[in-house]
């Protein structure tokens, strides 16, 4: 499936681990736009829908115990379609500026790296979910996992991983930019709040052009 | 991926459209097999597991109101995966008789035929969510819609679709079976109960071999 990029709008994903601080970044990148007079949605993954927040219930609530890795996978995906079918693309079509707290990125870092499932069939089954749609630019805040994870307090199903796993997700996330420099800022977690928005800030302006404003 | 039929006990599915009888069928053959002295287990999709229970209610309840098609073929999907993992496999391992009220070919059929979604994907999805595990036996209970709808009361989100997508689910119900007859029984829904057990039991009969008895 070709990756589409949308001709309207600009879509933006925010991806990385765990305690990088993708919550403040992505306030602060929405306080911005909307100050150039940009219309922003601010959405995420798992639980920008009605049926999403029933399914990030049961993928991170400590309570629903072992899943399947394949059922894992399956639900984020169903989580995905949704998101794209009924907010993202929707959004997008308006002109709008729709930036996502986690995205396929997420699920073949995640599930595809982490799980140790076969990658080719997590990302083929990513890209059908979500009809191929790739954000324009995707921002990876990158943080050492045994750092990130001193940040960060309660613990979910994935938070609670060991500290492996979430090595292998980081590399990954590092890994798919690598291979689409031009889609894809790699931004250090360890700079300051207002050092990383800046570096954000001059990724995303390229992009403007096909926003209304 | 190759089919999987298990060395180890029979797996059995009953497929076809709403009204065709499958319930009092099902309960016929298990109480013919375990007189037989097999253990059975009775199980069905959507809703066999825990997680399965969730996704049946979305999936059915009017409630849940538009789904994006994508969303609800990766729901059932994942369903699927966590019944094969968790019920299917652990008990066809012990040599158990499975009969499976709905398996692959309702997602095929529904979702694929009836939703107009790209077939091939479709089933991709359902093979990988389910490891190719393949029914030894399907036995398809076929039934004009016009009629079987007349048989049913209640109405779901699936069984208040027009008759013309229970058309084109029953046809693909038969391509099935043409295409693979010794892995499917289809059997006229309108004989009598008696008359339809008969040939389930004359159908499975050869497959017991493998099962514990």
């Amino acid at each position: 499936m070709d990756p589409l990029f949308t001709e309207t709008g600009v879509f933006l994903a925010l991806e990385g681990g765990e305690g990088a601080g993708k919550s403040t970044q992505a306030f602060m990148l929405v306080e911005w736009l909307e100050s150039l007079g940009h219309g922003v949605l601010l959405t995420r993954e798992p639980g920008a829908t009605e049926v999403g927040k029933i399914l990030r219930h049961i993928v991170l609530d400590n309570d629903t115990g072992e899943l399947s890795p394949r059922t894992e996978v399956l639900l984020y995906a169903a989580d995905k379609a949704e998101h794209v079918d009924q907010i993202v693309l929707p959004a997008l079509a308006e002109g709008t500026i729709v930036l996502t707290d986690r995205y396929v990125d997420s699920l073949l870092a995640y599930q595809g790296a982490g799980r140790h499932l076969d990658s080719a069939e997590v990302e083929h089954l990513a890209r059908w979910a979500t009809s191929s749609l790739r954000p324009h630019l995707t921002i990876v805040l990158d943080i050492d996992p045994a750092i990130g994870h001193l940040r960060f307090e309660g613990a979910d199903r994935i938070e609670s991983e060991p500290l492996e796993f979430h090595q292998r997700v980081r590399q990954h996330f590092l890994d798919l930019a690598a291979a689409d420099p031009q889609h894809y800022l790699v931004v250090g977690g360890d700079g300051t709040p207002a050092e990383i928005h800046a570096e954000i800030r001059a990724a995303v302006e390229p992009w403007l052009g096909q926003a209304s404003a």
